[in-house]
């Protein structure tokens, strides 16, 4: 029998993420939201997982529509460019207006503001675990849009961001409105 | 229909990633190997997804034992202490020779030397993602072992870390013997 222990928050925060804006489409309709869950996961084909809270429009897109986009964004953008991607529903507000963003080759929406590159990926697979599902993604188109030094997850939290109460590393953060 | 083009890979190269120290153990066993896919994928309960090459050693023992243990690299590990996780297998050589480490609760090896922390977790569902197994597992116990920045993938090969060919990431780097 393995005896449960406390879980110490501080071991988990040494995990390393990026920080990017997921985007998807369906029927016509755009969405995009903040997320740290992307990495690739085999090389051969080249293949991404990327990991959506059941609740938010952009699963549902996802869901749906089986393509997505990663928009990776860059450590120089501003954290008010940021935070409404995280902290806002696409069923409450439209998050793209006022956002510089080109259509790719999956109809998804990429930024083209503070955002080093992107890719797009269309489902394979889904892994449901728990309150999140795991998307599995073959990648199909990938775009360069700049160079620099893409944001970290550990950056954006000494620069206070904050993590959206639907993300895998909630800590009981306060959200913003 | 969606249109295939080539991938480019040095967009690929901004996704972020940590390095970490796999472990297991079967049968009295244990087995460490490197690796960069690590990531929390939800906060209730608290669980991780670790992809893992279906050839390792590691994978084995993880299939058997449905436990492993994750060893948070920090930033000032020399690369001499990192490598040879990744370019030998446990099948023709025992790594841990050498290698400070304690035995954790799920009876896998956790390093003490260059590492910052350590998450133990049990395995709850298995992924075919092809090459590699994504093994999603609840945490059991978490091990902080000292204060600094954990080691990033980006940094690694900053210092010229070749990528095993077993990595999810292989970019076809020569791999050292």
């Amino acid at each position: 029998m393995i005896k449960m222990t406390k879980i110490n928050e501080y071991v988990l925060q040494t995990l390393s993420y990026g920080v990017y804006i997921i985007s998807s489409c369906f029927n016509g309709k755009l969405n995009a939201q903040l997320a740290n869950i992307v990495f690739q996961v085999t090389a051969e084909p080249e293949r991404i997982a990327v990991g959506i809270h059941k609740d938010n429009l952009t699963h549902e897109y996802i869901g749906k529509s089986g393509v997505l986009a990663v928009s990776v964004i860059s450590e120089s953008a501003p954290m008010n460019y940021i935070l409404p991607f995280g902290f806002k529903s696409g069923r409450d507000v439209n998050k793209l207006v006022n956002i510089s963003f080109k259509i790719g080759t999956t109809g998804c929406p990429i930024l083209t503001e503070h955002t080093l590159s992107a890719i797009e990926a269309k489902v394979t697979k889904k892994l449901d675990i728990g309150t999140h599902t795991l998307f599995i993604a073959n990648i199909i188109d990938t775009i360069s849009l700049g160079k620099g030094t893409p944001l970290t997850y550990l950056e954006y939290h000494n620069r206070k961001g904050k993590t959206p109460k639907n993300a895998p590393t909630y800590r009981h953060a306060k959200t913003i409105s």
